[in-house]
């Protein structure tokens, strides 16, 4: 693992929600992006090397509608990046962690993403991102 | 507010989520330290530009204690580095936000610190952190 790739978090509105990061953060959403498959449409900040990235759900399906509707806005995950996220899911398995997902699904931003269960990480969602952006 | 300084995670037992973090990280904390002032025993682990922090409670009292008593083990702050906090909190007062120290305290890792109140930036509790290694 490598440094922080992004922050997930869980808003109520996008639109709200951009124009307050904007604020917080002295800077202006990069990119919007929807991820059907996951139920969600999602903007990007970027701080120096990192990157902030807010989710809304555009369902009642998917699990950032669950997220909000359990435990209201606020972090969802916390991205890590790596060169290789297969070596790395075989690594944390054997290192005992529960990972959901074993084949690496497609992500917002061009990247390659798998989530360890927050059950075995300290009630906090890791997710693994490789960027696959010219491979894509 | 330049890139992610850390992100605080509250754990229930520092020794067992030192191991755990090394584990999920590939690398070992590089310090602990005490934060009397805020009833905290800390670890840090550093991946790339940012590091993670681990915050024990050591009493009952103070904020980790009850935050891990209401939501259990999870992520508790995400900490943005600024050149110059004092600055930052009169512009981010000037945009609404809720600040929970006028005066920047003196927090872990040398550096002068301030909250956000999660309530004013979509339940994330955001802190400002400014190194003051050289000066003090």
């Amino acid at each position: 693992m490598k440094k922080i790739e992004h922050i997930g978090i869980a808003v109520k509105d996008l639109n709200v929600s951009n124009k307050l990061f904007s604020k917080l953060l002295g800077v202006s959403h990069y990119k919007e992006e929807e991820v059907l498959s996951e139920h969600v449409k999602t903007s990007f900040f970027k701080r120096g090397p990192n990157k902030i990235e807010l989710l809304e759900a555009i369902d009642n399906e998917g699990p950032i509608a669950q997220f909000l509707e359990k435990k209201g806005e606020g972090v969802h995950h916390i991205a890590f990046e790596v060169d290789d996220i297969v070596a790395e899911i075989i690594r944390l398995k054997k290192e005992g962690f529960t990972i959901l997902n074993e084949t690496p699904k497609k992500g917002a931003d061009n990247k390659l993403v798998a989530f360890v269960h927050p059950k075995s990480s300290n009630g906090v969602l890791i997710e693994l991102c490789q960027d696959v952006s010219k491979e894509m």
